[in-house]
């Protein structure tokens, strides 16, 4: 999703930033406008709304990530179950790294404004697809290679972990340390082997 | 968390919709007083802040779903996972009888605000503490009963329930149906029995 136009990115930029911090609605244009020094005329001839600008926000995040979940999801040298468990390593080190701010845009805006607005709904949407196709493939490798039990629902897996991954930073910012990102990720490895 | 005060009590069954509709920074205090036709001066009567107000609210919803779950929780005519299956099908019924609306205040609030605000953080580690401590008891009468395996990690258990169900609450804002509280409904057995 790389764009060849300097202010939309830098307008993206800020965007991810401001709406990691502040969500979407505390996330208002003239501050991004005034942290991106850019005039105003010049967001509306990039996004047609705020819910635009909020899905291109989405979109840049989301490529960012996929191309981090491929480079682990790839790295061959590690077994299947491996990888997966490097991808949430690397996810809660990206969150011990920016707290107490940082943790997942897609969870904060689906928490508040996915089901007012169709536009950011449909970029959620598309991000958390993408991200439970890449984790179906990795445990299907998984299951090739004798890791995970022929007979378990990979979507399902997939979705445990992922929800549980979302849910573990709602518990991570109410209880304000990241214990619970530890317990998530110990825990890894049963929800992979959950019976069938 | 009953209050004797008829203005009190207004404002914050006010917050609770608000803030379950538009999050922390959504909710602004002037639209508020208006919804529940309560004068400005009144507001800083009963609430140092915004934030004493938020936790407030936190605290008047953690106390009616303490409630429910306690009617829930101790109903001896089903067994124990039985009892816990029956919890989150009547949390998955209000979140549909509410969609797109409702969703769960404390995934909502801690997403946004809790790492800014103490006050609000302390609300929600508390309600989160005693919800993960009504599932830790009912699990240990499972375990009592032979529904759960004897060296099973309780604590554990619950905080991947607990979780499971703030994830999915994600799912479905973002996915704008109600397909992942099914999918975590069908897979709670399963979380329940995870390999020790």
């Amino acid at each position: 999703m790389q764009s060849k136009n300097a202010t939309r990115d830098k307008l993206i930029a800020t965007g991810v930033k401001a709406m990691l911090t502040l969500g979407y609605d505390g996330s208002g244009i003239g501050p991004i406008l005034q942290e991106a020094g850019v005039p105003k005329g010049s967001f509306y001839h990039h996004f047609a709304s705020k819910d635009d600008y909020a899905a291109a926000v989405i979109e840049s995040y989301a490529a960012r990530y996929a191309a981090m979940r491929q480079r682990t999801f790839e790295d061959r040298a590690r077994s299947p179950l491996a990888r997966l468990s490097a991808h949430f390593e690397a996810l809660a080190g990206e969150m011990a790294d920016a707290f107490p701010h940082g943790g997942c845009l897609y969870g904060m805006l689906a928490q508040t404004v996915a089901l007012r607005s169709p536009i950011v709904r449909d970029a959620l949407l598309q991000a958390f697809q993408a991200w439970e196709a890449g984790v179906v493939r990795l445990l299907a490798e998984a299951q090739a290679e004798g890791e995970i039990a022929p007979g378990a629902d990979l979507h399902d897996i997939a979705a445990s972990v992922i929800d549980g991954y979302e849910g573990a930073i709602v518990r991570v910012k109410a209880e304000g340390d990241l214990a619970a990102f530890d317990r998530f990720i110990t825990r890894l490895p049963r929800l992979t082997a959950m019976p069938i």
